[in-house]
């Protein structure tokens, strides 16, 4: 298994590199798949990718190049001449050419589009106006078409053609004279037909299709609804315009989690765990001072009762107990309404439903928390008033968790807005604003009644 | 589209339920991809999807099944006879037979065991062997495997016999002998081959495999380096045992990354946001009490320190602040960190690096925040050695989240825990205790000077 790859090779490799043993170092890379190229590559210091990326024949530098971090894919790509990146780009499949080409200073990408084959250049230059995040934006030109009057050994025909320049066909598309998608045809089908029939007979007309407009999360959800390993992306009018295979669905699938997770997070999509210090702090620092802000929030809630703390100062021991929990809680709340909107599980008329689930789910574990945290108070040698405070608050401050934490989303979802977003701004300070107003305004209640002492 | 089903055909098919019309029934859902029925499901009462569900015939009673969610899926299960059960499974690949089989009653299982196909119940038997998470556990058994010494006619007539019984293909493995791997054969080059060309010479034989042991995750992380749509699995000497295809790992990816994001909020993985508030609130209140436990931790560190505020209550209102920044700051690292853990991005011998950085990246944002606070406090006309005070507390605690959420991912990670555990139960208690005791801590040795007034 290639694994072993990684811890072996890198000292050998660094010691190659520093000796610039040209011929010794591509013998070494040469074997690997590019893939652990780009791995081995994250071991390596900046010029020693470059020297080693410098050696690679086209073909390996473009799938290398796709490969590794958006950084050092920048770094490589500053480091070679437009001619050599003409020809890696050339390499590539048109999808995978035009996020590359997308990337580059306006000059530069009009250089490569003239330098690389003028049709390929000229599918780039028409994927190029389809928004990234769209089935136009991560689909390839590069697909078996063929005409619906051709038969089965036509097609094999067509196949072998354009089975040197691409890689998992899977699949062949059958067009109408406008080139308008009329079926397709898995692979296995064509290998067991008899060769004079019509593909027409082969193919499956109902099969999947996407919208080139069609939103990539919604691509995925098909890809995953219907099994498919490819499939075909046509314009308003259903002619056939590329296509997309599972590959690129896969990133889309982990890239819109994570897109979630990170936002929940305060975090920005595109921050990683090994970016230098000073990139995470200026990813970080606007995130934080948001929070900052509405902590302020909070505190200025607290500063209406420093009287009533000021009269008794328990009430500042147990204060934070009942807004962390509002946190925690409405954390729960909005993860759960988050994922099913994300998967789709969650439509805009379960709204009502699932509102009234989190407060109940709000009013019972607060209830029941509340009651824990009473009788551990009480342990603690502090008033039984204090408790009942614990008690109470408690079950508002879940019940706001549970009401926010759902509504607050929808919400967002409603103004096309990122629900993700709504976890740290709104609804903290919500739960936060709630913990202290219920805790410290029921305390002030019973203070004026008396009741605390 | 058939995206417009969901829409159209529930209020038409409830109306049919509703009267048993079980031929019109029928005929609405029939046309329906077995994808779309399980959907449609979700808007049905229970006993409606009962009803209907029965009116299915097996072949896609056994595809909506696998489709449905969990709780859906049992109760569908346990409505119909052993008999139906059996006739069900019968239609499933092995691997979602050994799935749907793992979840019975073990005297249910054993009927359907022995209802089943004798061929495929002990492929089944063998399957169930394997632990979920592992190769073993998600592979089929159903293949295309063809001896090495076969001609291309000879492979070709083998994946017509298997056409029938497996869908996607996409590749036939070549065995020796003892039904050891020597490599594969992906469908193109099967169409495009001379048949009387032994297999030999068109495998490729450094093909990716995986071993049975393999962890899900691993081999997600494989087929989305290699990008391949199937993988072949082999014991410890190199024999073949079954294949994973790319749907099932489409599945795991999203599952995992999930895992990790329920972990953080404090969730059990398997709920959704459509379960009963009763299921939902015995899945969320374990967690909420390690919560209120930790919280109490925090609460005894400001109690240390009630002579304190009694001195100076303005210390209550401002004190949250500095424990909330802290539990902001250290999920920000924590996500960070396990996502690159997720990802295998970050590897052990990273660790002091990045411990490095968010050690950094913490002081920087503390220091910021802190000043900014600092002015806030200010300006809101409270001591300005209050605002010294949440500078330098700010610091303390930042650094503090930096620390332990990049440390106490990579202990549990070492212990072989989940990284993603860590967030509320560990660190937030450090952030916690960290942001009272620097805050508090502070303002005592501050009083004690006399520079608190």
């Amino acid at each position: 298994m290639p694994d072993d790859v990684k811890t072996n090779n890198i000292d050998a490799l660094k010691d190659l590199i520093q000796k610039r043993d040209d011929v010794a170092v591509i013998g070494l890379v040469a074997s690997l798949h590019p893939s652990d190229i780009a791995k081995l590559f994250s071991s390596l210091e900046e010029e020693e990718k470059i020297y080693v990326f410098g050696l690679l024949d086209p073909e390996v530098a473009s799938n290398v190049l796709l490969e590794v971090d958006d950084p050092t894919r920048e770094k490589l790509i500053a480091s070679i001449s437009k001619a050599e990146l003409t020809e890696i780009v050339d390499e590539m499949a048109t999808d995978d050419a035009t996020d590359v080409i997308a990337e580059l200073p306006h000059e530069e990408a009009k250089t490569v589009l003239e330098g690389i084959d003028w049709k390929e250049s000229a599918e780039v230059q028409k994927l190029l106006k389809y928004p990234e995040d769209t089935a136009g934006g991560i689909m390839q030109t590069e697909m078996v078409m063929i005409k619906e009057d051709a038969t089965v050994q036509e097609t094999i025909d067509e196949v072998r053609k354009k089975s040197e320049e691409i890689p998992n066909i899977h699949c062949v598309f059958v067009v109408d004279d406008d080139t308008k998608l009329v079926g397709t045809v898995p692979l296995e089908k064509l290998i067991l037909a008899k060769p004079h029939l019509p593909i027409k007979d082969l193919m499956n007309s109902k099969s999947v299709k996407v919208g080139v407009d069609t939103d990539q999360e919604e691509v995925a959800r098909i890809f995953q609804k219907y099994d498919v390993v490819t499939v075909p992306v046509v314009d308003g009018s259903e002619k056939l315009l590329g296509r997309i295979t599972i590959d690129d669905v896969m990133d889309v699938i982990e890239e819109e989690i994570f897109e979630d997770f990170y936002r929940m997070a305060s975090l920005s999509t595109d921050e990683r765990v090994l970016d230098s210090a000073s990139r995470s702090f200026r990813l970080r620092f606007p995130w934080l001072l948001i929070n900052l802000a509405t902590a302020f929030v909070a505190a200025s809630v607290v500063k209406v009762f420093e009287n009533t703390i000021q009269a008794v100062v328990t009430l500042a021991v147990f204060m934070p107990i009942v807004a962390g929990m509002g946190g925690n809680a409405a954390t729960q709340t909005i993860t759960v309404v988050v994922r099913g909107l994300a998967l789709g599980e969650l439509e805009l008329k379960y709204a009502k439903k699932v509102l009234v689930k989190e407060v109940i789910v709000g009013f019972a574990n607060g209830a029941l928390n509340g009651v824990v945290a009473a009788i551990v108070a009480y342990l603690m040698g502090v008033n039984y008033m204090i408790g009942l405070l614990l008690f109470l608050a408690m079950i508002a401050n879940l019940v706001i968790a549970g009401f926010s934490g759902t509504v607050i989303p929808f919400i967002l979802k409603w103004y096309k807005a990122d629900p993700a977003l709504s976890a740290t701004v709104f609804v903290t300070t919500c739960t936060d604003v709630g913990g202290f107003l219920s805790f410290l305004g029921l305390a002030a209640i019973f203070l004026k009644y008396g009741m605390l002492g």
